[in-house]
């Protein structure tokens, strides 16, 4: 890749195109894109996904559709992306779709709902379960295309400088938190502060806010929130998935050929994967340096989550009922959801719980 | 595709290369493979892996790079694709790795070890915790390419005709059960019968077996086994997931350019995301259905289950102590598991126990 003629392409990916070989122009034509992420670089997981999405594709396509990954705040701000994919400032992002819900709380649904869905579920709904579909509807209205790319599995709950022993230590609590878990836990009293990943760490060091939510023991350890906050709450209820989105200029889309298409949807399954296996593979032996380094672990109360629970509800219905979009979603995703709590809780909770019991004994 | 001259092409697939475009004959070339499942095309899940790949290889190449699925029986039997695959008679096999443990026990670990892994902790091993290069290592021995394609999480225990209810119970028990589980349950008094899908219905129909474990509500209705054995246990803890697998011969393998491999290598993530979605959204329908049929749900006791995860922890160590191979995987994979546990246990499993919990009291 030539990089200096690549910087100056701009935001146009297909104008960049160069013609290599007449006789295999329509099929495979040379595209270069630019790709925003929300994450920093210091992050080879959640930011990482770009990087492995566009090694993919080049080798996939001998080289001729490049995709070059920019961190948050290279070419964009983190939460700039919905714009600049919408605008074609760049052709492609990769993001959390509920940093978007100051526009309309339905792009929760696109990443996460507080006591939703665990990660199988979500991509059962994603690829099963007519969740992509129903989502891809909502981005048709923000020249979107949308796929799957990249999930957390369930989030930690973060870190707090105090205990948060009951309800009532939720009020007034100055809380980084993503996405749309921030209008529920207002209604708990939280004061909720949406801050990009590079800019958590000197809010808390400073005491701008009291405590910070990010992803889970790998990530939280290279943000160093242990140094300013050692309570490390569980579970962050408010994301039992965090499903990470590509974000393509639907006019760039439709200017592919047809097997780069292909070969775009494949390798975005491929990062939805190698994103979690990260995470499930990286977090054990974190979370265990987490504490040796003076993390305190602990859980939400029954209590406390009873209440957001409630809380949650209360929050869904209402949302549906001034909303027309966010209810076409709600609806069905809540009926796959119940349908999957009940199947999940038969079997495989069954055997991860005797699986547990047996390995807790030995610990 | 002709179909005259694809069949006609037999079983060399670069052998039957012919050369469209001299300009591209080098990153492009027209490649025709076979493809031997070992599941019956009746299954739209496990064996409808092998024709979601095919489909995406296609689309991804322009149809330059082809593949064929055949169900079992139609090429090979359904236990006869691993001698296919190493002898080259096909060039590739979509299989369960644990129908060969007759030649090693070892063949275990690529499928599923029974008390071992669930499907999230699987795929993390596979694909970022040395899983693969360990399992890749010890199919060198049979000429074989390996990738995860797909895989059934946590399977149901099967059928039986009485209720099983103690340990006892088990001794005499014709079982069709798959994999290296029959060794484990022949040591609790079972007897074992590994028995392709195709001929479980009839086996159980005329009594020749008690009971038959397949995978869960989805398939298992599609066989019929309801109609021949009431009572339906869970969980099947001899595969807390099953992981499926493409064999693909080494030399076709090596002689395929770098495009069509990293094209293979994504389609076959996707496959494997795509099939855990597609059990994932079927399943909870199918056990309902089940149930309304007359099918009755019971779990294995744990009295039953302790009883065979202490058998379980014996064998692997006898089999270690005995077999090298075995003993070079099963070491970090014991150890990758433990892990695991303790990660899964502390923040995926509160997360589920509390969601499980409130859906129950609605239920």
């Amino acid at each position: 890749m030539k990089r200096r003629a690549f910087l100056a392409a701009g935001g146009v990916g297909l104008a960049a195109t160069t013609v290599a070989a007449p006789a295999i122009a329509q099929s495979q034509p040379e595209v270069k894109w630019r790709l925003a992420s929300s994450f920093p670089k210091t992050l080879d997981t959640i930011y990482g996904g770009a990087e492995q999405l566009a090694k993919r594709v080049a080798e996939a396509t001998d080289n001729k559709f490049q995709i070059r990954a920019f961190g948050a705040g290279e070419l964009v701000p983190a939460f700039g992306v919905l714009d600049a994919v919408q605008n074609n400032t760049v052709e492609m992002a990769h993001t959390a779709s509920y940093y978007f819900v100051g526009k309309d709380p339905t792009f929760t649904f696109d990443c996460t709902v507080p006591f939703g869905m665990n990660r199988r579920m979500m991509a059962a709904w994603q690829r099963q379960g007519g969740g992509q579909k129903l989502l891809q509807d909502f981005f048709d209205d923000y020249k979107v295309h949308l796929m799957p790319c990249g999930n957390t599995g369930t989030q930690m709950g973060g870190w707090f400088r105090k205990e948060i022993k009951t309800v009532d230590d939720l009020k007034g609590l100055k809380f980084r938190i993503g996405g749309w878990a921030g209008a529920l836990l207002e209604k708990m009293g939280v004061v909720p502060q949406q801050i990009a990943a590079g800019d958590i760490y000197p809010a808390l060091e400073k005491g701008t806010i009291d405590a910070a939510e990010w992803v889970g023991p790998y990530d939280d350890e290279k943000l160093g929130l242990f140094k300013v906050a050692k309570y490390y709450y569980y579970p962050g209820w408010w994301e039992g998935n965090a499903s990470l989105s590509l974000y393509i200029n639907q006019q760039q889309w439709e200017s592919l050929p047809a097997s780069y298409k292909a070969i775009l949807e494949a390798a975005s399954a491929e990062v939805d994967s190698w994103m979690m296996a990260k995470y499930d593979a990286e977090n054990p032996a974190a979370l265990k340096r987490l504490v040796s380094k003076g993390a305190v672990l602990r859980p939400f109360s029954n209590d406390i989550m009873s209440a957001c629970y409630k809380t949650a509800q209360q929050l869904y219905t209402d949302t549906a009922a001034a909303n027309p979009k966010f209810k076409k979603i709600y609806e069905p995703w809540k009926a796959f959801l119940a349908e999957q709590d009940e199947w999940f809780r038969v079997n495989e909770y069954r055997f991860d719980t005797f699986m547990f019991q047996q390995t807790q004994k030995k610990t």
